[in-house]
């Protein structure tokens, strides 16, 4: 058998999402973790554990690999270039993915290509953010470290140059945007293979509580259908742009006067496709796993009328497993993804998935698990 | 975190797909495999290499467990019933699970609950035989060892004394029946917990060739419901009369005049319930999994009007990956399942699923998928 091996870097919860929509192909899968105890390390065969920094771990993970894909996007650009001149087919390529890594290099890139993000530049001190703020509508400012952030984190909202000291002390650059008016967030999915072909999932609406997805609709009721196929388009332009492989997210700002703006990229299955799992025929994750191949790949159409995912962070009950009990009595149509991860507050640890025609009741299903299992609803 | 941990003896494909099913869960999942080059050993994270004929080696295994649950029913039931004194759950237990192991054992029981049976008794030489046949409408008869049969292996059909010799030969006992004159077979899978809960997915066709499952059909076509109805209940009894935990599939014959006979029985998910991983709401493997942990069950009604699951045989052509390209390609839809298997003639090495409103159009789908596969076709 002439089954590929495919390299999954990082052993969070989209490798471990990831390796269980590859089992189905029959394909070999190589994990590079962190530690044993890592979300798919827990779940999978082939495990090294080992420093992803570390160009040397790197190279001898993947001399065992036919293609080298990423659970995150912190793996340093230069030994992704390193890999790809030993040969080895990195998907997506260096070359794609440090405008995930580099939200400095991603706005300069989208400018480019004429996509419509927030106002925008780097800045070099509070002086500085000040003089941003002036050139637009004033404060709030919102200031990112172009790189290191994730789920909020290395991101500011500041109302004056006085709140801006904190982001610089990182000594990385630091861009700063402007505050969108949005009414909601959106998230455009898309997969591409090397072949070219590329298939969008439906537009999802993406509700944040604190800076962290709570919940994901799909597909975001209401929404134009016009601006639902502009943001299909877009994220499809984008992905052929910066020629990304595998599976593209692209968060979203939907304004009061209907123009979309770009928010954020990921280049890796992404939270806001976890709907897929159950409510879309064809996965994020195993259409992740087939555009890395360059296999075709599978209908990303809905199976539902609706689907609701909803995050299961942790609360203050470490034992989330006694909660399956009232959970699955009370609904047993629900998905339940958990991740192996010990329980920290505020801490995704799952998610759960909802569908159905009735979206209250949906919503109400999806919500109301994610609570329980929480602990923040105890009925 | 308290999530269990679910102990499998048997690194077959069952093995492997409810792995798959587990992950979502969160629980964990601890592998008995033969060799780690098994279907299910090869993905799995925690696998201890080991004979399950050996009872020290399964005592070893099961010390890490919760529960213990089977990939196949070939476990000694004295070395179950060893596990059992040692205090560890085993899912379906050794009262259970030797109706499934011994198929004498098997028709006195559905004989002395009332269960419709072919004519049946256990012979003991050719001459025997004979006189079974002429007890009732004659030859063909067919030949049966009580134990270590599967796909067609240790059945024979016999027209006359002088083929029955080969039966007796194993030194095992041989059970006769007659050759039912049945319109088709069809299979009632359902899953029963501990506490007593139990679910029964729509009845199937199961259409054999060459004594090997080929295409199911959920639900069976045209099958009047109240025999549907009435499979269901039957395989509901059995299970409860039988004290079965997990799944179990009832195979049965149809006839012309409206009747179900029960054929063999299966307790662990069966090749006739593959279909539920892409066609109904919870999975066989899924609610296998819930039911040996005592979690209340998931709903085992259909997504799709039809689903279709084809078995892919092995055939000239080692690889099968290749195949992938115009399977995927010319049906987007298509739900591969591959069981990491060396293709050898015959063998079966995976299936595929296909779901829809067509029927016609669904079975053709499979069968082409399975056929391209396999190599018996090749356009």
């Amino acid at each position: 058998m002439t089954f590929p091996v495919v390299g999954m870097v990082g052993g969070g919860q989209l490798a471990r999402m990831t390796h269980e929509a590859g089992i189905p192909l029959g394909i070999k899968f190589k994990l590079l973790s962190d530690t044993p105890q890592d979300s798919a390390a827990q779940v999978v065969g082939d495990v090294v554990i080992g420093d992803y920094r570390d160009l040397d771990t790197l190279r001898a993970f993947a001399r065992g690999c036919d293609v080298i894909t990423f659970d995150h996007e912190h793996v340093p650009t230069e030994h992704l270039r390193a890999l790809e001149a030993d040969g080895i087919p990195v998907r997506p390529g260096p070359a794609a993915l440090v405008h995930a890594q580099d939200k400095g290099v991603m706005r300069a890139k989208l400018d480019a290509i004429g996509v419509p993000c927030p106002r925008h530049r780097i800045v070099s001190d509070p002086a500085d953010v000040e003089r941003f703020a002036a050139e637009g509508d004033g404060f709030p400012v919102v200031l990112k470290t172009v790189r290191g952030g994730y789920d909020g984190k290395g991101v500011w909202v500041v109302r004056s140059s006085k709140e801006a000291a904190e982001p610089f002390r990182a000594g990385v650059p630091v861009l700063a945007e402007e505050k969108v008016d949005f009414t909601r967030e959106l998230a455009a999915n898309i997969v591409r293979s090397p072949h070219g072909q590329a298939v969008a999932y439906p537009v999802v609406e993406s509700i944040q509580v604190d800076g962290v997805c709570d919940t994901v609709i799909a597909p975001a009721p209401g929404l134009d259908e016009e601006l639902a196929g502009q943001a299909q388009e877009l994220a499809l332009r984008i992905a052929q742009e910066l020629d990304v492989i595998g599976h593209l997210a692209v968060e979203l700002f939907e304004t009061a006067d209907g123009r979309i703006l770009v928010n954020e990229l990921a280049m890796r299955p992404h939270n806001s496709g976890h709907w897929t799992q159950d409510g879309a025929i064809t996965s994020q994750f195993a259409n992740h796993v087939r555009a890395v191949l360059d296999l075709p790949l599978g209908d990303p159409r809905p199976r539902a009328r609706w689907t609701v995912m909803a995050n299961v962070l942790g609360g203050d009950y470490p034992d989330m497993y006694y909660a399956y009990l009232h959970c699955m009595a009370r609904d047993p149509q629900l998905k339940i993804h958990m991740y192996g991860k010990d329980v920290k507050p505020g801490r995704k640890v799952g998610h759960v998935n909802t569908y159905g025609d009735d979206l209250a009741d949906v919503r109400e299903r999806a919500a109301h698990a994610a609570g329980y299992l929480r602990g923040t609803i105890t009925e």
